[in-house]
């Protein structure tokens, strides 16, 4: 039989202990279980940005994988653990939204509040709820445990108000949601809306107002140093500086506006 | 039977090829082993830092758990290395203080010099004992190689002096150990110290003579931005800023003093 | 049988998902795998960086471990993906230089061209191959795959001029080619070649001009803070400064001159 996944995305950071606790935590429970990072440097509580990673990154896992996903700014409030099943995978997360963009991709089946002591540390930090519950919580899923198991059903959970781009007669308006470590801009504007806006016209892309020179299908298709956009791994639109940084050449980070406009 | 866990805490950063050699001796002697990571960013050559780390993480392992300590300034001189065996794990480290605080802990059972040649790799670089001596020799114990056949029993080892806080009759004066990554300044100070000075009284905290505003018991109970304090997930007092950074905001750093006095 | 073990290095970062979205593909091919980083953190698209942190490490991992390279700035171009066999080890890569360190240690047996669609995913980003491509290759690999099965065999492949060191009569010039974390600069003069000319001459070594003081077997025999050369753990001759950063204190980088000439 596979071994279980467990893949990890939190805020901790590489620097501190905290995302080797939990790996530590996980073992002692289910030490047959593969652990993976999708990251551990999501921004310190930005919970949309750990949300927009774990949606690019979770349909590339094993059916079954459980993530255990810490972005947590509310811990040790009155906020929700919980767990979910969707499409295919687990979730183990506070409910403060982490969850959103997953969710619209895929629909949860079920999900539950992290009720059942049993499945967490006997003592629960108000500090560290990643070590104590979300942890023991996923290594239980990986071990087997049902999910409702875990707790009581949940019927609604938060989730985060991504901004859809705008797509007017003339304009589409869009929005810069992730920059990589390449500098890249990642928009909201994905292909599928890119394409039924342009059809066969010629379009004019600006990112907060700098006009974007071509679109490409490749970075190495523009001229090293140029501002270009491009569909990137997720199909999402992208402005890029091939051999450099759009970051840092236009100077935007997220929530930049991006525009696309007919030619006249 | 369980895979057997090495892990893994340095100061070699993530940058280089060098936490990655270590893996692979380790693989080469111990396939069949779980390799995790504690952090590999301990500043470079803080002993202390990796020492502090190591403690507040290792007791979450499973039981077993060998794990592979290099922060190693004295690399390549007549510093020992070391295996111990405490608490029902066991430790690999150049002999230079960095298993101080798990050995106040726990204190170990048995010690030992790697003195063992074919315990480690037929050459020994002078610089870089971490993937020569010491990932072999843990591999070797994740193995089931005995302690002892690693090399002479010793009766000493190097202990870092770790400054306790000092309790008088109207205050106690403790002293920032870590800093995390969300800017919170974990102290020296432990909750049973704490309440047993502040037993019933009102009391009034100091960072470095800032005053601070409220002891709350998480994050989330303290206004955004304010400076609070807390007992973080080692229960130990800690200075933090929900939403932001206790160490940027107050400027601080390890070896700030922090006092708890009664109110008066 | 001993689990299959696939390396990883990248310039992805450790901040975005796409290391771990290549991880949830290998897995999904290959489960029984073990992976593990060398790094991701090569400064982003520096193919030469990526091929000197993989010939360091790559010998240190068991035989048979295959090596999944993606530093690849004409990702999505017409350059060919390949896999390589050589040392006794696979490699997988973009066929951009990134493995010449290796070969140069390890000449390849076999080269071929990731040709055989069935090994790649269905659908191949022109700007992730490292997911779509290169991870599902070395996951097949690992799972037994026969090398030659995953496409046409190459007869020659992309080398980068990697810059030998220049023995004269009177002098040696060699510079700089990784400065890691501490600050060390490693250069591309190794020990051989220094020994063959210094025989048992007095000599003077200089970087960028500055002398460097003295020339000792590890750190810890120089005094703290000063600037000296000594063998690394790759053999390379390094200028470092024990308990401080050469690269700081020289305000030195890749490429910058090393000298070594006779003492007169």
């Amino acid at each position: 039989m596979a071994r279980p996944v467990i893949a990890l995305l939190t805020d901790f950071g590489t620097r501190d202990h905290y995302a080797g606790a939990m790996r530590g935590v996980a073992l002692g429970i289910c030490p047959e279980a593969t652990l993976v990072d999708i990251t551990h440097d999501v921004a310190p509580q930005d919970v949309l940005g750990g949300a927009l990673e774990l949606a690019a990154a979770f349909k590339y896992f094993p059916a079954g994988t459980v993530f255990l996903v810490v972005v947590d700014p509310g811990v040790g409030s009155a906020r929700h653990g919980i767990a979910a099943d969707a499409g295919g995978y687990k979730f183990v997360a506070p409910d403060n939204g982490v969850l959103t963009c997953v969710f619209k991709e895929a629909p949860p089946r079920r999900v539950v509040e992290l009720t059942e002591r049993r499945y967490a540390r006997p003592t629960v930090s108000r500090t560290f709820e990643g070590r104590d519950r979300f942890a023991p919580a996923a290594a239980w899923l990986a071990k087997g445990v049902d999910l409702t198991a875990l707790g009581r059903p949940l019927t609604t959970w938060q989730m985060l108000d991504v901004r859809e781009p705008v797509v007017g007669d003339d304009r589409v308006m869009g929005e810069v949601l992730r920059v990589d470590r390449f500098g890249n801009l990642v928009t909201n504007i994905d292909r599928r809306t890119f394409e039924r806006f342009a059809g066969q016209a010629a379009i004019e892309i600006a990112a907060a107002g700098h006009p974007v020179a071509t679109l490409v299908a490749t970075y190495a298709e523009a001229e090293a140093g140029t501002v270009c956009a491009l569909f990137g791994s997720g199909d999402q639109l992208e402005i890029a500086v091939p051999g450099g940084s759009a970051a840092e050449r236009l100077q935007l980070a997220r929530g930049a506006r991006v525009t696309i406009s007919r030619r006249t």
